[in-house]
């Protein structure tokens, strides 16, 4: 492939190409950051219009009812569950990912007395880290957060092991773990498994049940384009749903909320994972967002984003020779998500001139460029024009231009 | 006062007259449930519309920086500090009130180690009750919650108590704390307090440093008017910020969130104190919301608080004369928040068929029907037409006709 126009012959076969349709996206912007925010889908636009205006404008207080507010969490629940292999029973969506992480692994460790540890990676999100921190240290009996790099997390499993947390695909090189595999092991030694799914829902099939999983979190500002600072959402298998008990014990996770009564007795199944009030104009956003995945085969999905990111990969390390790029993400399909990370020893001066000049992407520290490749609405010229762009700035060195550098240090 | 004119007149003199055009207020409705939902501010319909379609659709993940989504919490925070007598770095917009109920509490009970309770009243808000019960159930140490009557609180304080947790205004009666005489009381027995504000911000000015206060949390979506399910708040005193340690411990609450660190360190001040990603929409409706307040004297709106409450008492009790309604709201002023109760023992038919007449208030069960005061939008002959509403209905025994249950029968 060694012209835009073979790019172009696929973007015509594409079934997905109707897609981009349902998306605002800026003139002149090729948005490889939809794993990070995705973009605006146009009938959000509409939808949070008329929650404001009309739900709340002129329904006021009667909305609750009369709009349903109060099931936002169980429909939006409801609509993930389908894209993650869960019973719509099994999913919520509610505060962010890292309160529900609290939630999960505070429960899971709960069912799991006389087991000290928490395994997880070094390399973690750092906020599911954070958080395990916090449940460990709140815990009650001696728990430990033990941290292990990504390829040690089999053999550290031991009898000792409570709950094994682990992300899906990592956020950094997008590396993926073998869902199945993993959660099997984790069970042979009789430790629990909580999957965050931050860089999967909405990325590609997931089939949490298939996987035996037990408890899972995610995020619904990612891939499922719920809008910034979207509510996440959580997963507690049907079989574990009674004997879970989370600590952030709030009035909509109890059995009869508008009883009153003065002492908590927790809902029946997931809707006890539920806290206080939910943000309706957020949960809106995400509920009508969430309306594209149901014509969405998340197979095709995949499958173009397998292509998007092999072609990333191939045109990179064949038209971005020589400068420096080093490959961080594996070059297996089923190894990686729906991200390609390249190492560069200025990531981030090449991703603040590739941003000015409308390819979006985005860094992590220390030296890696993150592109993000989300098939609904990136095209296959769009891989061409972004390794064009990158070519052109790392050919040119712009970032050490005097007018890029004036141009971009306000922004 | 036995005459509408009467009031027509206090309205030609209210100076907070002209604040009633900042809100859609639809045709046909007196909306006096403005403590349970606020209005939807103007404003707040093209704040919105901003954030959705350019913030969020034109500059995507950009807006982070360039709109400083990433600063909303202590932006909003800000706001809200004003209104309840706290500095501005003392506060920040965060999660549920449940959800920072949670957070406070659990760092007030680490910082009293050796004292077994934490006090409340019976009679608080259900959420509150609950959320201390998940935090004492999941504490370290011997910890109870000791729940006593409102006008046994003082009496059960004692060397024991490690943190007393009061809302400022009952949800159902409208009673309120004497907050600086409490707070005194408690730290002479070395106990810290956290005040519930939900009734209150907004509502009358709350002074928490004066008053020597401790912690609080409050809602957003009630006086605020932030919008349904608006983000919460809450405000750790600067003398406790460096030692309070809260166990969601998400990223946004670390000393560098952006720089990807495996271990936690709290951030500095009361920013320890936040978890996840911020829902920007929410927060965004709620920063626009507390526009209004930036121009208004809290002073006035507790006269005119006082008198509109006052007056809808009087009118009840005269106008409404043995129909069985009993006042469940002190008398007076100094005692009391915002709204006005009275029970009735049927009072939930007689709520329907007010709210079908367009008078909104809410039922508390088993008997309450509750009635919010809103100076900003309600007027004098707002509570004149209310009560002539209520008498009709009261009257006619309206709820009983077989028309008016046919229908609200769906409604």
């Amino acid at each position: 492939m060694n012209s835009r126009s073979e790019f172009e012959a696929l973007d015509a076969q594409d079934e997905l190409a109707p897609w981009r349709d349902a998306f605002e996206l800026p003139e002149g912007v090729i948005y490889l950051d939809g794993n990070s925010l995705g973009p605006l889908p146009k009938a959000v636009v509409q939808r949070v219009q008329q929650v404001v205006q009309e739900e709340w404008g002129r329904e006021l207080i009667r909305s609750w009812n009369t709009a349903d507010w109060l099931h936002l969490p169980q429909r939006v629940g409801a609509r993930i569950a389908r894209l993650i292999g869960a019973e719509p029973d099994e999913v919520i969506a509610a505060d962010s990912t890292s309160v529900n992480l609290f939630k999960v692994l505070a429960a899971a460790l709960e069912m799991c007395p006389g087991r000290a540890e928490v395994v997880s990676e070094s390399g973690n999100f750092p906020t599911d880290l954070y958080i395990a921190e916090g449940v460990v240290h709140h815990a009650s009996g001696e728990r430990v957060l033990r941290l292990v790099s990504s390829d040690q997390v089999l053999e550290a499993l031991s009898a000792n092991t409570a709950v094994l947390l682990l992300t899906h695909v990592d956020y950094r090189s997008g590396q993926m773990h073998a869902m199945q595999e993993v959660t099997q092991r984790a069970h042979e030694v009789g430790a629990l498994v909580i999957w965050d799914l931050s860089h999967s829902a909405g990325a590609m099939p997931v089939d949490l049940n298939a996987c035996g999983a037990d408890f899972a979190i995610g995020c619904g500002y990612k891939y499922l384009n719920g809008g910034p600072g979207a509510p996440a959402f959580l997963f507690v298998a049907r079989r574990h749903q009674e004997a879970a008990r989370q600590p952030l014990s709030g009035w909509l996770g109890h059995a009869q909320p508008f009883a009153f009564e003065s002492g908590y007795t927790p809902a029946p199944g997931v809707d006890r994972f539920l806290c206080g009030t939910p943000g309706v104009l957020g949960m809106s956003a995400l509920e009508t967002a969430l309306e594209v995945f149901e014509s969405v085969d998340l197979q095709v999905v995949r499958s173009k984003s397998l292509l998007l990111s092999q072609h990333f990969m191939e045109l990179v390390e064949s038209r971005c020779a020589g400068f420096g790029l080093e490959l961080a993400t594996p070059r297996e399909a089923r190894l990686r998500g729906s991200q390609v990370s390249f190492a560069h020893p200025e990531a981030f001066a090449v991703m603040r001139a590739l941003i000015a000049q409308g390819v979006i992407g985005d860094f992590r520290a220390p030296n890696l460029m993150r592109f993000g490749f989300t098939p609904l609405y990136t095209r296959f010229t769009d891989v061409w024009d972004a390794v064009e762009a990158l070519r052109e700035i790392l050919q040119e060195r712009r970032w050490d231009s005097p007018e890029f550098q004036q141009r971009t240090a306000v922004t």
